[in-house]
């Protein structure tokens, strides 16, 4: 049997490692053979070697089985999940979850929390008055079969190890590594105990990912080794230039995500939704691509259907459903302060950095993963890039608790703005499909 | 301030870490703010990277002021040690601490154990009835005042962080790392408060380093960093493809080496200690290169002074003085098997690796660092590289405790040789003399 050094060793030098070697290191770390920092000297040879598809998915899997598989087997159908790599004014999740749900296809969903300038789902949830995101696992199969979708945060008995690496990474400079990202989001959505996945893969200024290429390689990864996994995976590259939708924040972004059930959200993030739910819709096997799946969303959305189910899932989680008919019951911070367009023109750009940046600023998301954030707070788009735009006339809304501490973050939404003479080209919202090798 | 973090990431994408920066990471390891596995993630970011020669310095001065710089202002003169990267049969230490000291140049020598299939010189000394490596650093000056030389072991106040690191490097592969190499050298010799120093770097099978390149590379880095932190420094690359001298083992060793100061040791050995001593009495001042320098040398050994110098530091140290001019008091194991030549010819090789690792295993090395060594058991070669041999005349002479035990051994002894029918072209001892860029 070759030693810990004699692994670390082959990867330095650009050798792979077998399956067994990467399950031995895994595995040694959660029971104490390996040392963080033996842990650590191979994630760092790793981001200078890489690892193949094959390796990742051995990395994938000694992850996942760190863990416990969560038992959906009680829940018919094929099951299916979004995960999205991260983005400013991604609330799609809350909305996408119910609407494919009630088309038929079961959603067990496992969300995370906001970080640096991207917001996360169970905080935007946890904006629903008494809705809770820690459920027991047999709790949350129960409400995937009864309603049709769940959605919780990762328990400590999900992926463990994928826990323990992503820690390390963050204090060794190992993060920005393609194999590490895909082996850490993949071993936590297969722990979810579905069957197919659809991956919304960020690209841009507000994205992980800032240029395409990498985007690219990253959604191609993730399909790839998420297929040798034995998962239906299919993966959109999509734009995050600027901001998705037009609230950023906690309850505001809830109150855009329920819009899209009532047909009165933005178009940007309506249409991301539903080419999400028509990749959802295909994976789950209950529609042809195209058509058939837009008219079952279009149609579930139009019959009250997917607010119904959004109402039971949120009921089965203790939150108040009523806000589902009545947005305005998520409470948003009264202090308004409006941004208005000093030249008249068109918006050419509205930086989603600059914007995240300052909604966590204004306490709506953390820098440190133990700070609490604050659901009132945040920022409504009144102008998008293209959109004409007179001189004095809105380009967003910031809403604060304290007008006089909040001038720094106006300002940094002021500067994420900018308006030129001439309408920008416009931006495709989905820049690729991204599928498996022998796959369509 | 830069993070952790950052000063990982800047090494990692290939920037230059300021002194300030490595001192922090250094000076942090010691002190708890910097974690083993960020120290190992960093160690593996600079075997990628590599450090600069002001790097390099930065961290032998850290890892030098992370303990104590013995203090010799009590001995005049101009002090100076020489460093051997470590080869078999390599016992020339004992021999010219005395040498160079007879000639009046101080020698504080700080002497480590073997490892691998290299010896060491502590254990060497140790097989010197009563000999005493470790010693208070007050005894340590006083013996160097009085005597001339005096040969300790590291104690756990010189340079604790390299001890720390070097430990990390050993389980997380990255040993073989040229600046990390010096650094660590040189942290523990400029600890002895010497003011020049020779380096002996050997090259070949038996040697750290087994390719010119990469010893030469070695030898530049050790000449130039240790310049740079104000020591006159000289190096020289020497032959370690089949062992120096006859003798491997311990109590045979230092028979060997007390007999260079009798005029009855090998040639190669003999000529290895001359030239090291000559550059050290050129480093210490008190003779030109070349023809004075060996004059001082060779009278030393032929009036005796350098014995003499050798008995009073052995007699300082708590050992048996008399073995200097009664070798046969270092015990020798009295079991003998004689390696006979199987054909007449001429040796082409003996692989100082295979009788290094013979050596070991029979029981006078170790692979672990906490093994005691055997000083009794050891190897004499009988013939060397160059020398012809006719079929069943005696290769060599094993020594061991028990005949039976010592089969593989013996045949690892035995299969170290090759004899041919053409002498093979003579190897100089010397390859290269290494200066700092603008000396001489």
């Amino acid at each position: 049997m070759r030693s810990l050094v004699e692994i670390i060793a082959a990867k330095r030098d650009g050798a792979t490692n077998s399956p067994q070697d990467i399950t031995r290191f895994v595995k040694g770390l959660t029971e104490g053979e390996v040392a963080d920092y033996q842990m650590a000297a191979w994630l760092m040879a790793v981001y200078f070697r890489g690892l193949d598809d094959n390796e990742t998915t051995a990395l994938t899997h000694a992850m996942l089985h760190s863990g416990r598989v969560l038992d959906l087997s009680s829940v018919p159908g094929i099951k299916v999940d979004k995960h999205s790599t991260g983005g400013v004014g991604d609330k799609v999740s809350i909305a996408l979850a119910p609407l494919v749900a009630a088309c038929g296809v079961p959603v067990p969903m496992v969300s995370g929390r906001g970080l640096g300038h991207t917001g996360g789902t169970l905080d935007k949830l946890e904006a629903i008055p008494g809705f809770r995101t820690e459920l027991p696992a047999r709790d949350f199969a129960r409400i995937v079969r009864d309603v049709g979708c769940c959605m919780i945060g990762q328990t400590a008995e999900i992926a463990p190890a994928d826990k323990r690496i992503y820690a390390l990474r963050d204090v060794t400079a190992t993060v920005e590594c393609i194999p590490l990202i895909v082996a850490s989001i993949l071993s936590k959505k297969l722990a979810e105990g579905i069957d197919a996945l659809v991956l919304d893969v960020k690209v841009g200024r507000g994205a992980f990912m800032k240029d395409e290429a990498r985007a690219r390689a990253l959604a191609q990864a993730l399909v790839s080794v998420g297929t040798r996994a034995g998962k239906k995976v299919v993966g959109l590259l999509t734009d995050m230039e600027s901001p998705l939708g037009a609230a950023v924040g906690n309850a505001i972004e809830t109150r855009e995500a329920l819009d899209i059930l009532a047909e009165a959200a933005p178009a940007d993030v309506t249409e991301c939704t539903l080419r999400l739910g028509e990749e959802m819709l295909v994976a789950g096997g209950i529609a042809a691509p195209g058509r058939e799946a837009r008219d079952k969303l279009g149609a579930a959305i139009a019959n009250g259907t997917a607010a119904r189910v959004a109402e039971k899932m949120i009921e089965a989680q203790g939150g108040d459903p009523r806000v589902v008919g009545d947005r305005s019951r998520l409470a948003i911070a009264t202090e308004e302060i409006v941004i208005e367009s000093k030249h008249g023109g068109f918006v050419a750009r509205c930086d989603a950095l600059a914007v995240g940046l300052a909604s966590v600023a204004l306490g709506a998301g953390r820098s440190r993963a133990d700070q609490a954030v604050d659901h009132g707070v945040g920022i409504r788009l009144e102008k998008k890039p293209g959109d004409a735009v007179a001189r004095g006339e809105p380009l967003a809304r910031v809403f604060v608790r304290h007008r006089s501490k909040a001038a720094a973050d106006v300002d940094r939404v002021r500067e994420a703005f900018s308006v030129q003479d001439t309408p920008p080209p416009p931006r495709p919202l989905v820049l690729d499909r991204i599928v498996a090798a022998n796959s369509t």
